[in-house]
């Protein structure tokens, strides 16, 4: 599933940023809404926000903030956030997972990436501009025109990374306006109490069966690192949800899809402080937590509102602060003394979990094989209940998420189920509702993009199905996007290759035509963590690929009202056996873990080369080996059946071999003839 | 051939700059000097260097200099220099291309990329440490250990970019050193009345024939981007040579193989002030500057020591600089007050620059027409005369260097011609010279990377050889590199694609063998300008790929000790014709202008796909066409035989197509053999 940080990226990756240009006008596509229109036409899904902007305007006024900017995301660089976190979408109305928004006293606009352009037009009224990029330069341009020189531009520093305040800064540095953080929320004040409480559900210790090592081991990991780095830190801070959730193989429910809890981390040489409402903590949690009391591997519990003081008080002594910019924000880095400060892209706990042990591999592998049960149940469900007219896209939903409900370990979906048919698909992250919802058919595609949360690990899978007739371009974008997906699979790279500079690979068989996906190409993904798991990927701000790494492989394309690809498979970064070999380490591969076959019915077999061929079938054959046992157990015979039908070898062949099969058949011909006449000859 | 910036950049890359880590430690790897033996084993190419470093120490002493900074480039960021600005090259002996030293009271160390380990071994004395990277933090590292706290860490400003002394000042962050720049370079005043004169030869115009377009018209472009800027820059600030050179279509002879000239530009929207030697400028050069006197279109020349207190008086005023930070000096940027730059990573003018119009696509094509002429001598002549053990590799060099002397508009190299036999091809950039220079054989592979100024544009060529019996992995490493420069030729891809994001399609063949190259896939070029033109190419810091630009696709495959391949030719992005199209700029290809046939002696053609084979035979179709006619036209019969033995199309193979070659070449005598029998029977 696409995660909305590396769209954005991916975007400012082909449209030059290096040149630091003003990007391209947006497209001058028709908005679906009409505001000039007498009342202005708005689809009824759009929300009225004046009050609500009329509101926030009065406290912008208060404390003379002439410009407001609010982002989308929380005070943990979260992808995923609360329903309390949720200010954006609470202002605008828009529900998207990615956007920032700047309200002015008379203007108000949000700036989305492609994805969400579509569903932008139809939840926004007509108090909002919406500004088809994501680039922080174009949205202080913006700022220029609307606020004379002398405002104010102001936004909560806690909402902000490092980076991206750095880049407000620098959009608006010597233009005569002040960029001013206020640590009161504005849009807070004006929700008020109805704003929803914060989280209050148990946290608790994930059993060690499923954990690839204690908490203290990891701890003492993260210590040596201190220890052995040239800079001498004394402390890492953890902002990030996930950081603190797999150093104390803790788990919550703080945040939908995510299985973390609201907290913030000061790992130092001596000591641990871990800034938590302790009374959430469940009795064994807080037991392994103070085990080692007193001690440097006792877990001091402190108030999560007391991180920053907390912070601010130790950056007083003798220290150095070893943090990641990429996950904290500006309103805990300000209290650092610059020389104190060790700054990474990513902390070195992020980096740690990006690399799975042994262990943990083989749990991920694990969780994906019952995964792929569950998917193998929907596609053979699919098969049967779509050409009755019974199935759409809000009960397939449904239905496959009570599949996964149905499988050992399993703590329901690692994200909302995007099931989507026809023109849908071409949204690429559509979920449909109760209450617009496409039936599914078997003259349309269906493209269905789940994943699910178990004990032992987190799985993310797109199939795109068509089960009457594809039209000629539908299969062969479709055979192009699985050419894709096989390229980079079965690639063999150098150790530490950047993402970045092989995810072409992904795209080459579509390129060749002219055709092309607008987002990125893979995301890191966790052991019972997040779906979408930073750093590891093919972003260009992602870490270089490393043994022992999960990634998505996820190539698409999107015809606009018409419909969409995705085939997406987990892969494990695995070393690859050369027959030279360069340097000390061995090259790496991947290894697909996602264990479910493609849709025959849409593979044009002629346009693939014999290689991919020979991949396709041996992908097949581990699928058979790893998954038909498991289906076996749990006596799914029908499953097993379809599995063994839809994992058939596919014969070698291509436009080559093709013509290799025919000239073979045509030697053999000549040489009967030959054979016959020389027979009549000798006759 | 390499540009020295992309190898270090490129190993920044895949050793993962991005995650903020130190570098791997060096290779443990055996220095060929031995400095711990009395007295200590040098090579007799190492320089003696106590006597410059003792005098360099007295200086910096005087001023309170604990370490001193010097860097391998001069004060307008050239990659050539001219020997007055070999700086680091007096001091050191090493006459790599690039480098950085620093010397501290007792400690001296010089840094740099893989191409040039060995040769510094061979040229340093035992002064001198070789620290085996680039990377700016592990320099700062290394200065944090060797000078104390409260030490002042110097360099002089004019030679750093903003960037590199960005770096530079944020590795020495927090840590108690001084970063100082000194004005006066300390280096110069110990060099003293040995260092060279500054140049004098002439500055003259190039015709208009070789021109695409007037220096007017040139400057009016760069006007109406100023314009049309939304920060309404008042003036451009040019300090690259070839910027400068471009725009007035003036050239010069300051710095060898490239041709330039010493001088910065401040253009303003009203004002053009060249500063350069105005002695130096042929009469019609200044009669072509100052046609347009007095006016907007008239060249002020100013003394070229002026440019900083020019710009300095300049930045008084309401106005805004726009600049490229890549080649601007923090001495030169540092004048100008924060809130009126405008800085982008490179100028308006070098972005202009690198798309060539039509007319410069033409004369850039007849270069290599003509260029390819002289490589087809060089290589019949190589058939004939190296069996007979006549030629040694600096020979070699000058007979290519003659060769292409004799073509029409030549101006000399582009480049030291590399000419490297065996073993010696594994060093990148290595250059034959009068007193160490190996024969060629029929045993060894030949590596011969060579390029030519024309007056209407630059060339660069590399060609690997064998004319004996290569060995298998000779035949199969060849055969991959070749097959890389054509899957990186052939590619289709979107308009606005980084070079950086394609570049692996060059290596895959390699990767599938567990074989890399350690250096980046090509560079731009000039239009009789640089050999190696920025910021056009495949590295990270290069501007996305758009139709009209040339740069050049050169993998390769280095064995140490063994031999060297790289095949290079020089492409021009084009727009592709495809089935399909997105958006509405149609996708882009490349077309190869180099025009000069690979070695078919060293061709595994059972290793190449039927696109490589139908690829390489289209190529080779396209040389016929455009080099057969001129070696006609310069009765140069001989080669043109030579040219059709070595352009005959490849018979289409491949592993599976191989069995349909042999299928059809079977079917081919069978069908003869029946041909002939039936004969037989009708007679």
């Amino acid at each position: 599933m696409h995660p909305p940080q590396w769209i954005a990226a991916w975007v400012l990756l082909l449209h030059g940023c290096a040149m630091d240009r003003p990007p391209q006008a947006a497209s001058a596509k028709t908005d679906i809404r009409n505001c000039s229109a007498v009342p202005p036409y708005l689809p009824p899904t759009a929300i009225n926000t004046t009050a609500r902007l009329a509101a926030l305007r009065g406290t912008m006024r208060a404390h003379s903030v002439h410009a407001y900017i609010v982002p989308s995301t929380d005070a943990h660089m979260s992808e995923y956030i609360a329903e309390r976190d949720s200010r954006l979408g609470w202002l605008t109305g828009f529900t998207g997972s990615a956007g920032t928004v700047v309200v002015t006293w008379d203007k108000a606009a949000l700036w989305t990436d492609s994805r969400y352009w579509i569903q932008a037009e139809r939840q926004l009224d007509c108090n909002w501009e919406l500004q088809r990029t994501t680039w922080i330069k174009s949205i202080g341009l913006w700022i220029l025109e609307a606020v004379p020189v002398g405002g104010n531009i102001s936004l909560d520093p806690f909402l902000f990374s490092i980076d991206t305040w750095n880049s407000y800064s620098q959009a608006l540095h010597g233009s005569g306006r002040t960029l001013l953080p206020i640590e009161t929320n504005l849009v807070d004040q004006v929700w008020g109490d109805q704003r929803p409480p914060p989280a209050s559900s148990e946290i608790y210790s994930l059993p060690a069966a499923f954990t690839g090592s204690s908490w203290q081991e990891k701890v003492a990991g993260i210590r040596q690192q201190m220890e052995q780095h040239v800079r001498r830190p004394t402390a890492v801070l953890l902002s990030g949800l996930e950081e603190t959730a797999w150093l104390f193989n803790l788990r919550g429910n703080d945040i939908p899809y995510n299985p973390v809890f609201y907290s913030y981390t000061l790992l130092t040489n001596t000591s641990i402080s871990l800034f938590v409402d302790e009374t959430r903590l469940s009795a064994a949690a807080r037991q392994s937590l103070r085990a080692g009391c007193p001690g440097p591997l006792c877990v001091e519990l402190q108030e999560y509102g007391q991180a920053r003081a907390h912070l601010r008080r130790y950056a007083q002594g003798n220290v150095t602060v070893w943090l990641g910019t990429e996950y904290t924000t500006y309103g805990l880095y300000g209290v650092i003394p610059q020389e104190k400060l060790l700054e990474d892209s990513y902390s070195p706990v992020m980096l740690a979990k990006a690399v799975k042990n042994a262990k943990e591999q083989e749990l991920l592998r694990a969780a994906h094989v019952r995964d792929a049960v569950a998917v193998i149940q929907y596609l053979l469900w699919l098969e049967k209940m779509v050409p009755q007219g019974e199935v759409d896209e809000f009960s397939g939903a449904q239905h496959i998420d009570m599949l996964r409900q149905a499988q050992e370990h399993n703590c329901g979906p690692s994200f909302q189920s995007i099931s989507a048919s026809g023109l849908n698909a071409a949204l690429a992250h559509y979920s449909p509702s109760n209450r617009s919802s496409r039936k599914l058919s078997v003259d349309e595609m269906y493209l269905s993009d789940t994943g699910g949360q178990y004990l032992d690990g987190t799985t993310d899978i797109t199939r795109t199905m068509h089960w009457g007739v594809p039209t000629p371009l539908q299969k062969e974008a479709y055979t192009r996007v699985l050419m894709g997906n096989i390229d980079l699979s079965r690639l063999i790279f150098p150790p530490n290759t950047a993402g970045r500079v092989v995810e072409s690979f992904a795209r080459r068989a579509l390129w060749n035509v002219g055709l092309n996906y607008g987002h990125g190409t893979g995301h890191g993904i966790g052991n019972f963590l997040s779906v979408h798991e930073w750093p590891v990927g093919f972003q260009s701000n992602n870490v270089p690929l490393t043994a022992g790494m999960f990634t998505s492989i996820e190539p698409g394309y999107y015809r606009d009202g018409e419909f969409g690809i995705r085939i997406e498979d987990v892969a494990l970064v695995v070393e690859a056996q050369t027959k030279h070999q360069t340097g000390e380490k061995p090259f790496l591969t991947f290894e697909v873990v996602s264990l479910v076959p493609y849709d025959r019915n849409l593979i044009d077999l002629s346009l693939l080369s014999p290689e991919q061929i020979r991949y396709l079938n041996a992908y097949y054959e581990t699928i058979r080996a790893r998954v038909g046992p498991e289906l076996q157990r749990q006596r799914l015979e029908e499953e097993y059946r379809w599995l063994q039908r839809n994992t058939e070898p596919f014969p070698l062949g291509s436009a080559a071999a093709a013509a290799a099969a025919t000239a073979t058949l045509g030697t053999l011909a000549l040489a009967s003839l030959l054979s016959a006449l020389l027979t009549g000859l000798q006759a």
